[in-house]
């Protein structure tokens, strides 16, 4: 764990510069807007240690996969977030001699991420080996009004030497990914052009052919004029540059503005990418600088209004969820159906893919509330789109007649993880898929949806459950053999309780949408029905015969749901009575000692507990929240979230605050030793669960948002902003009681400790408990 | 399947070259003498498909793992078997043209595997692209006595033309394995020098530092006389070579004589190997070839007394046991305690490592009756000086005190298998290694063995049991949780009936052990329970509380042992029931799927059955083997040798001889596709079981040979030796009783059909049903 951010509410703020820690910063200081985003790389060279990154969203690379032993069913490749041009490089030497951090005397350092206003800034003063002394300043933005585009203002300072500055800005396109399965590199060169006053690369991924435009347009000035430079354009292989020279005395400010387009085929047509990349630096270099930045700062306004949450009386709290909040939207704005929330966003390569159940299990709910519904259905439709994919996928293990089964990690719908116990088996993210069709539907109340495209998913879904499963003639019930759950300390278990209850749920729901379908326009449903080849009469009953005999592994001394066949034979030591030099067990214990063991990596049980509350009265939450937690090591930025939200539920505030701070500050602290790969985006979501739905006991209740907040010790007071149905409120939590404040025109109904209440368009309620 | 095998009583044959099958060939004409062996490679030069292969016993390389994802506790190298200087290698040019069977129209091809002299002779006439005519014939072996030289006779006659002959006899180092994790090559060049009449190349493996010079010595003759020849030595990096010019007359006759030899820094000071190297070769080259011929022929004749079985009225099972018992022999003769049996022998890289458990389960019986006492020994001895490694290895896995896991693929102890549900969890190997030092004392009275070793392995055996269970508070019992038993199509597994039976059995005849190894020798006891820290007290009683309380799964119902927990969730459709299309299922199936089911790839419950027969009534043995034979895919080779003695021993004598012939022409008929990778030695082991333990019924009764043969109904008698306790005999089973024939001069006690019976030194018995 690592401390060297500076607390502040707004900003997050590094101090001195310490090489060390330069490639966490460069994952929290990242930039995103959702189309494509880069870690926070300085623009000057730096020899030192470096995890160079440029992403352009849905633009991947399928590497051949790398196995140690072949399993039947593995894919062949491994979709890859692609490490794409480097549009922030601008080389400067001073007389010749580079700029290089590494190797200077660095003073005067300080990184600041503007959160408020969504962009980066650097200032260092840095003394070079000849003993030249330069103060630079650097700003940087991906542009929130534009996305597919980002400004650079550069500005160096000699402070006691006059002389010539060569300043070489730069789109280099000769990139590899670190993690590269076998070492190759992803683009060919398309073509490109160096001038005066900027240029372009165009490449094309091998493979999958995607081209990308990544274009550059720049001007100086010294101190604040126009300068008089000579100006030498440069090209390489996938690389231009523009070799600069002008004087500048000692004092004066030369600044560069690099303006940069990324524009990609997937929404331009391939042979118009190097025109209209022009036509756009043209644009945005006409606008300027400043009012780029008027602009982003404006659309960051607007974010925040929806998004922003405000904790009065713990400024480190506030930095925590303002960045996570920030992160998030950087990562995923939703205006495009093709593109997901990758694990790592923009902040680095690793896991690849861009998809896994995190969206819909945990990303789901904070769009929801946040964002306009459009986004969250984007999110939907993203997985509808890959239907057919998820039956061919499904068709490969050995499936029929329409079964789907989602991959595990995803960047086009074809599954690329390949580790047999949690491709194969960790198919419980099927049901997450499921139920982020009934929670938009819920909190929406869109319900054409359903039958527009939900219905389509959720029965190939159910087919799969019912393929799945198999009748045990020991048992007398259905079974569920060979899965893993969201506890991956698990691997290739029976009956595993969360995975069954949720197939259970699934077949349920498809029937129940059937009804709902049908009663809403029965020409769609028959025409879905004939397009797919449903049989209600046959597979139907077959769901509802499950449904009344699946197996749901229970304890009846303890009268605790079981996690798995089996779990009661294991030797039960609780997590708190481990050696503290035994933990974390993921890299103290083998793995064959893990899998023995009865530890939980991440909510299992209780994720499904969580998911359907209501099912379960309160005595039985706590019964099992009682056994699994002190069995639970968290060793999952996923997990501590669902505990969170169940014990503020329990009423154990105390806890749930506790639970909540485990990951709110998991980046910004490098609580787990690897942040410099990049931020634990999606666990990100569940912070905000935790204050929403946690302190804030958000849930939907009789299709109405219902409130149950309790206010964490050390908090004066905070407040989120909840979107819902076209209506935005404000909830503020303070020893005062809950002040829900209606900022729409039109009234509101809401539960608030178990009360109806209404708020009147542009009115505030104060609540007590 | 292919069967381009010629039937032969005592060779393997092949007519016509066809290229298709030149890999297979190359796999089953392999020669070895447990020091060194080869693929059968040609000569000449050959441009067509085939994998060079040439190994030296011991000699490995720790290549880098490969892995998909990285668990805790994979170990970071697989040794691989390594794939070293090439001493066959012989060029032909005639005039100027390459002789090269892939260029050139093949005619009269004929490669026989001499069994019964041990050697390969290939012959053909082979014209080239220009017309030119030749006959060939090539005679070589791997001298079984003296096992670091080999000898080749290459005759070329021209048939249609006269002309110059170039013939390059060389040594060619510069060779790699094909299944190189990262494309790397595993040796270095040492030294190396190309002279007249020969010349030698060292080397020295990357890492490991092994050194392997490889030298030859050659001569040639024109119609059985010295000829007249210019020879020029040459070298290139890792190879050396002699190019000889001469003139041969149409119908005229050239003969080179290759002398090679192998030594081996294990065996010899690296700084001496080459000097050494030439006294070898000056030795065998004095002898001459016809010499060094006769000794093989002799010393295999030695080997086929002990070890020959003689099937009367079935050639083709005559061929295909001989063959087993041949390559066994040249894989691994028990000279050397260091050395082992590599499931490929020396007929292929695949899979690495030179031992498995297979060793201990399949190879231990078949040496322990058909070589002297010693080999076994030296197997057990292995086995013994690696025990520090092996507590190394549990005490990654997180074991303490001494406690013992051996690796599951290993050259020097150490792990090199990384797929964690078998490296950390198939780990019934140990119970096998403590059954071999049982089965040998059993098999040769060598108590002694027991003090002076066998104890120390068994207790660090029995203390990685102990502590592997663990105690479960919900069944009141011990369980053993996260294995893979034998049925690999199973893995991560709770209670595994074979596994866990073992355990215990491990435990009991450890503490049967110590009270033995006390009254041996109880100094000795004192001393080992001084140098190991056992304390009898607590570990015995624990040992006990184990064997008294341990969880083996059975059901009630059926009354059978049951495979493990869960088993009987399973989908029961029988074997014979699964469509012929989705068979193998390791190939039609995908991972999942596999381990879903209730096929089961090798024996398992049947192998416990096998290894403990005695434990359980008929009707027992009957009970299970109905219930799991039919779910058996015998998807291993090693699988169908234990359902065929099983199936014997029921009386189910057409099943049982069904059984044997599943694995008794696996290579030689290349049944699974993959003979070109190599030939299966150890299922080799498992086929010879079959006739001895299935036909022949032996077994250890009373501190006696048991027998209770039956005749197979396809021959008219086979006859097998055994040799016991220093006295060898040979049974005879024919449809007049079985006639046992002692062919030492030691009265021997038998059982013959449950009857005591007495056999003469020099005499013989027939004994009726």
């Amino acid at each position: 764990m690592k401390d060297y951010i500076k607390i502040d509410e707004w900003k997050i703020i590094e101090e001195g510069f310490d090489p060390h820690v330069h490639k966490v910063s460069e994952s929290i200081f990242s930039l995103g807007n959702g189309r494509m985003g880069q870690r926070a790389n300085f623009e000057e060279a730096y020899s030192g240690e470096s995890l160079l990154g440029n992403y352009v969203a849905g633009v991947y690379y399928p590497d051949k996969t790398r196995v140690g032993w072949w399993k039947n069913g593995y894919p062949e490749y491994f979709a890859k977030v692609l490490n794409a041009a480097n549009w922030v490089g601008i080389d400067v030497q001073l007389d010749g001699e580079q700029l290089d951090l590494a190797k200077c005397e660095v003073s005067e350092f300080r990184r600041e991420l503007n959160m408020k206003d969504g962009y980066l800034k650097r200032n260092f003063t840095a003394k070079t080996a000849s003993g030249k002394i330069v103060e630079v300043e650097a700003i940087r933005f991906c542009s929130m009004a534009d996305d597919e585009t980002g400004a650079i203002k550069y500005s160096i300072k000699p402070i006691n030497f006059s002389g010539e500055l060569t300043i070489t800005p730069s789109i280099d396109g000769d990139v590899k990914n670190q993690d590269s399965n076998y070492d190759e590199k992803f683009w060919d060169e398309v073509s490109k052009e160096a001038k005066q006053d900027g240029g372009y690369v165009q490449m094309r991924t091998k493979k999958t052919g995607f081209e990308v435009a990544t274009g550059m347009k720049f001007n100086l000035t010294l101190d604040g004029n126009a300068a008089e430079i000579i100006a030498e354009p440069i090209d390489k292989e996938k690389y231009v540059g523009t070799v600069v020279k002008l004087k500048a005395g000692e004092g004066q400010t030369v600044t560069l503005y690099k303006y940069a387009a990324n524009l990609s085929s997937q929404n331009h047509p391939s042979d118009q990418l190097a025109e209209l990349t022009y036509a756009v630096l043209d644009k945005i270099s006409a606008k300027g600088f400043d009012t780029m930045m008027a602009e982003q700062a404006e659309a960051w306004a607007k974010k925040w209004e929806l998004n922003d949450i405000i904790i009065d009386g713990d400024v480190s709290a506030q930095q925590a969820i303002r960045f996570n909040i920030f992160q998030l939207n950087q990562t995923y704005t939703g205006e495009d159906d093709r593109l997901n929330i990758g694990p790592k966003g923009f902040t680095g390569e690793k896991y690849g893919g861009s998809t896994y159940w995190d969206t819909e299990a945990y990303c789901v709910p904070f769009y929801l509330s946040t964002a306009e519904q459009r986004v969250t259905r984007n999110l939907l439709l993203y997985r509808y789109k890959q239907l057919g994919k998820a039956i061919e996928n499904a068709a490969l293990l050995g499936f029929k007649n329409g079964a789907a089964l989602y991959p595990m990690v995803t960047m086009d719908g074809t599954e690329c993880h390949n580790e047999w116990e949690i491709t194969f088996e960790e198919i419980h993210r099927n049901g997450a898929i499921a139920f982020a069709i009934y929670n938009y539907v819920r909190y929406t109340g869109d319900e054409a949806y359903l039958a527009d495209y939900g219905l389509e998913v959720l029965l190939a879904i159910a087919r799969f459950w019912s393929q799945r499963v198999n009748w045990s003639e020991d048992k007398q019930q259905y079974v569920m053999l060979g899965v893993t759950g969201p506890n991956e300390y698990e691997n290739n278990i029976n009956n595993n309780w969360y995975t069954s209850t949720l197939a259970v749920w699934c077949m349920e729901y498809a029937l129940e949408v059937i009804e709902k379908v049908k009663s809403i326009d029965n020409a769609k449903y028959e025409a879905l029905v004939a397009k797919i080849n449903f049989d209600i009469i046959t597979e139907g009953e077959r769901f509802k015969h499950i449904i009344a005999n699946m197996y749901l592994p229970y304890d009846e001394k303890q009268q605790i749901f079981l996690q798995q066949d089996g779990y009661l034979d294991k030797e039960q030591i609780l997590v708190k009575d481990l050696p503290a030099t035994d933990r974390p067990i993921n890299q103290k214990w083998s793995w064959d000692r893990i899998l023995r063991s009865c530890y939980i990596k991440q909510a299992d049980v209780l994720q499904g507990i969580y998911f359907f509350e209501d099912q379960y009265d309160i005595d039985t939450i706590k019964r099992n929240f009682d056994y699994y937690e002190p069995r639970t090591v968290h060793e999952s930025s996923l997990s501590p979230c669902v505990h969170s939200i169940l014990a503020a539920k329990l009423g154990d505030e105390k806890r749930a605050y506790e639970f909540y701070l485990r990951t709110s500050r998991l980046d910004l602290d490098d609580y787990n030793n690897d942040t410099e790969d990049g931020c634990h985006i999606t666990s990100m979501a569940g912070t905000w669960m935790s204050v929403v739905e946690g302190f804030g006991g958000m849930r939907m209740r009789e299709d109405k948002l219902s409130f149950q907040p309790f206010l964490p010790e050390k908090w004066a007071s905070f407040s989120f902003h909840i979107g819902f149905r076209g209506i935005t409120i404000k909830v503020t939590v303070s020893k005062d009681g809950v002040k829900v404040q209606n900022l729409s025109d039109q009234n509101i109904d809401l539960l608030v400790y178990g009360k109806e209440q209404t708020v009147a368009g542009g009115a505030e309620g104060i609540f007590a408990n």
